[in-house]
């Protein structure tokens, strides 16, 4: 499978930016309207300024989710400026789920810098969390061929969110387990279907609703191998980077793919990660161990190779979809190495 | 001011009822969808089934928001179904904004049981919080006719939830002081909204939108009534009717309208309810004498006159509007007085 193609005339991190710099003005301009208060809790959320107000750079999302829906609204022949109320929505949502996971999870840190619960507390940044929600749904309320798929996002989200709290209380290994299926129609819910709503919003948007469920289809594909490869650096990845602590998902003992194929890859490693696991150490030296032992027993290797396929399957939706379609074809590609 | 007519051939209690026999089954298929975990806590948090999954009776909502929707259908010569997707679509909100208003608010009880975050956990409660919130968005999400007034109280609910939280740091008296004013205009939010988008919906939906902007306007004064009646209840209310505390809100130092009118009265009590609740102190002594002091600066009286002057402007609007609404608007006059 060849991932790269000739023509895009932008680099992805040039495409973004460019998305970036369309939707921000108008997500200002929905978050404007808020009580102050909440519109400074948003701001921050938004890495637009700190918990003292004062405007802040650089803590902003990749605004990934914005840049597919626009590149799909111009990959059918649309403007930007037709697919800008989805790209709002869909960033506004993002937002919005990052804010409460952080509270269900209680993850205290949030792209290096506090996250919204402990910066403001629990009750407020909930609030913050719906408003976010709020403005998103009142985004497109007056556009039934994008909002059933944002309003379809939402539920697959909070299924999604559901079922990886569920699995907490499930046991590693023996009856019970989670399976990587699970895993799997997890991540479409909570990671797939917000991309899947902004890639059918956007062609819905940009003129060529009858798209709209092919690309939804693509989207999900895509979140599927972004979470695997979020969850790849979740247990490898350098905190410098992700702003989460070192083996983090380990020290929260989420089941993330690498753990639950390693688990079941019957390789000798496996048995000692089980035995690891089911001890329920989670100082330095028991997450390095753990890390090392998923790794021996193919864990990597396994969450590295469905991310492709999951990858490949999105694409192999898009070219057929819209086989011209060059930037947002490098946009897909690109992201699925972009996790967190 | 007559605000009862001739003429309604069911009494508030039997509309109320006939409307949730409608909503319900509708309201079951909706949850029926979700994830197991899911399903229990919004089971749980309607009043269907107790902590442990059993059906239970007795703690469900009294359905006034979908029975304003269907008698608002059917008041422009519509039908109960044509309204079912709104009526249910409020009654989720509803139940969102409760779920969510308890964890804010650390109110342990709702409707004489444990608040659903006290049964299930903070995380949890706020997750089943947004699937209530999904639900209600997807079931409207191809009838923008209604779906733009259900986004716009969103919208509004939340505002009106943050200026509300935003007064608990705001002084009791003096520079700073709470008015009466932004107290109405934070329950035009945080109450009013959805009464005007149950309203608005339920005509759009019945076949007259052209209706709806009116309509919205009728239920946010009919709103802010049965907020400030809600207030008086959450004062003097009897727990054993309530299924809150005697005194609760005086307990929580919520700046309603009885004590805000009380404090800005200028009679010999307000000076001495400023000193009490300066005190600080919440022990029952201390709140039975607040609530006295509360009713002899005639907070209670201003209070009672400021909600039956907005159920007025709201009968008002509906006597222009629907002159021959007669369910409808006994509806509006019991619902005021039905708070909590």
């Amino acid at each position: 499978m060849n991932l790269s193609r000739p023509g895009a005339w932008l680099s992805d991190a040039d495409m973004i930016a460019r998305c970036r710099r369309l939707v921000e003005p108008a997500m200002r301009a929905a978050v404007a309207g808020l009580h102050p208060w909440g519109a400074a809790m948003v701001s921050y959320s938004l890495g637009w300024s700190d918990a003292t107000g004062r405007p802040y750079e650089g803590a902003g999302g990749k605004s990934v989710r914005p840049a597919l829906a626009i590149l799909s609204a111009e990959a059918v022949g649309g403007t930007a400026e037709q697919a800008l109320p989805g790209a709002v929505a869909v960033e506004l949502v993002h937002a919005f789920s990052l804010v409460h996971d952080d509270i269900i999870d209680q993850d205290e840190l949030r792209r290096h810098r506090d996250a919204l619960w402990k910066a403001y507390g629990v009750g407020p940044a909930l609030l913050a969390g719906d408003a976010l929600l709020a403005l998103a749904v009142a985004r497109l309320a007056d556009r039934p061929e994008a909002m059933r798929y944002l309003s379809a996002a939402l539920v697959e989200l909070v299924q999604g969110q559901t079922a990886d709290m569920a699995f907490e209380s499930r046991p590693w290994s023996g009856p019970g387990e989670v399976s990587v299926a699970e895993y799997t129609q997890m991540a479409a819910g909570k990671t797939g279907a917000l991309l899947g709503a902004a890639a059918a919003a956007g062609v819905a948007l940009g003129g060529r609703p009858d798209l709209s469920e092919r690309m939804w289809r693509m989207g999900v594909e895509l979140g599927v191998a972004f979470q695997i490869a979020d969850d790849v650096l979740g247990i490898w990845g350098d905190p410098q980077v992700t702003g989460k602590p070192v083996h983090g998902d380990l020290r929260l003992r989420k089941k993330t793919v690498p753990v639950l194929a390693a688990l079941g890859s019957g390789e000798p490693a496996s048995r000692r990660l089980a035995d690891a696991l089911a001890s329920g150490e989670t100082d330095d030296a028991a997450l390095t161990l753990a890390a090392c032992l998923i790794e021996e027993a193919g864990g990597r290797t396994i969450a590295d190779r469905l991310a492709a396929r999951h990858l490949g399957a999105a694409l192999d939706v898009l070219d057929e979809c819209l086989p011209g379609a060059v930037a947002l074809r490098e946009l897909c590609v690109s992201l699925a190495g972009r996790a967190r």
